[in-house]
């Protein structure tokens, strides 16, 4: 399997670096091959805009999907964005490794959904959810968090986590079509002390040890949906 | 009243900086003061990072909020996030202008988030939801979308839109402390006529009117829960 980790903290050191250094390390032993990309170490540019397009269909107003489906069609994209299309379409499994910033993404890992999941590739027209572009991958977060579980679900007082990362798990992942693996939560990561942290990596290894044994969450089917996506009538 | 509008668009011709441009236009007839971050014509840098701090409570390792607490009382936060806070204390009324990309905001307006709602004041500690830093402020989402209305709701193919955008109202403003309204929503923008972008801007202006008659979004109240969060029993 190809697995394609994309980290994004600014502190090498942090609990979430190693956190992306035991799935690195524990999917090679298991004989994966595995490539990181380290968005803050790369300096990525998370900013979607003009420059993203060596040549464009519409010099005079900028749309920045379309734009993208004429680059990717034409080569012509940001060499950054090239780079990672091609370690995308490598990859089998695809882990997110963040933390949490405001119950979504730091901004540079946005810029990179942004610009690397292009329009005409990943989805467009009625490729989407089950029918989008990234069809036959996985897909997983591998989060960090302050909360703890009792302020999430639906008692919670922030309502169940999936639900604050739907615009991720639902919006994004799953609309390209992958498969969404539940995420893995390490909670209450600044608070807890260095043994809990190790029982978190070590759990976080037996997840990835039985990553056949996490059932996928489940997402719309276009079949459920007619020609102007209106839910067909069920049974 | 002080209105902050926070707009995103790489475009400067979108209909999206049409509908900021409405929002300044209008709000000033009614006598209100407007200030416009235009995070693209600004170039604002979206990565939290160790530049944020002139000065660290913890040069060896870097967690963020904490440092963002410790900047933000000594003073030495980087010139820009400064600034950006200095609008955000100024405002009663924040409206985030953008165009949704992947179910949230473009990452340069994640940045702006990111980096300008800092810890210590924002937030922190027991000080949010209704005991938020800006408590006693309103905040809306302006939007434009691609999608049109029916595929959004407890039927739609993407679920309720609220829900998609729950990192934002919630998780985000309604943490704040701050009053959130009912996002307006430019649907299918990019496929309509010249006439129906017109209809919409119509549109968002008498919303602006009738601010006051928008009914605030229902978040958590933390007097329902206890010192530990667990929610308390009802009635």
């Amino acid at each position: 399997m190809n697995v394609l980790i994309v980290h994004a903290h600014p502190e090498p050191k942090s609990f979430c670096a190693a956190m992306c250094l035991q799935a690195t390390q524990q999917l090679r032993l298991q004989g994966h091959q595995v490539r990181v990309s380290d968005l803050y170490a790369m300096k990525f540019n998370p900013v979607a805009g003009a420059e993203d397009f060596g040549e464009r269909c519409n010099p005079d107003y900028l749309v920045y999907a379309l734009e993208q489906r004429h680059g990717q069609e034409r080569g012509t994209l940001a060499a950054d964005i090239r780079a990672e299309i091609a370690k995308l379409l490598w990859c089998d499994l695809l882990i997110l490794n963040f933390p949490v910033f405001w119950f979504s993404t730091p901004a540079i890992l946005k810029g990179w959904i942004d610009r690397v999941l292009v329009s005409g590739l990943v989805y467009g027209g009625k490729r989407f959810y089950d029918r989008g572009g990234l069809a036959g991958k996985r897909a997983m977060l591998a989060v960090t968090l302050g909360g703890q579980p009792h302020m999430f679900g639906p008692q919670g007082i922030h309502g169940p986590l999936e639900d604050m990362l739907g615009h991720l798990l639902r919006g994004t992942l799953a609309y390209t079509g992958m498969t969404v693996l539940p995420p893995f939560v390490a909670w209450h990561v600044p608070y807890v002390t260095a043994q809990a942290r190790a029982r978190i990596l070590q759990d976080y290894r037996e997840a990835l040890l039985t990553l056949d044994a996490r059932a996928p969450l489940p997402f719309p089917n276009l079949d459920d949906y007619d020609d102007r996506l209106m839910p067909l009538p069920q049974g």
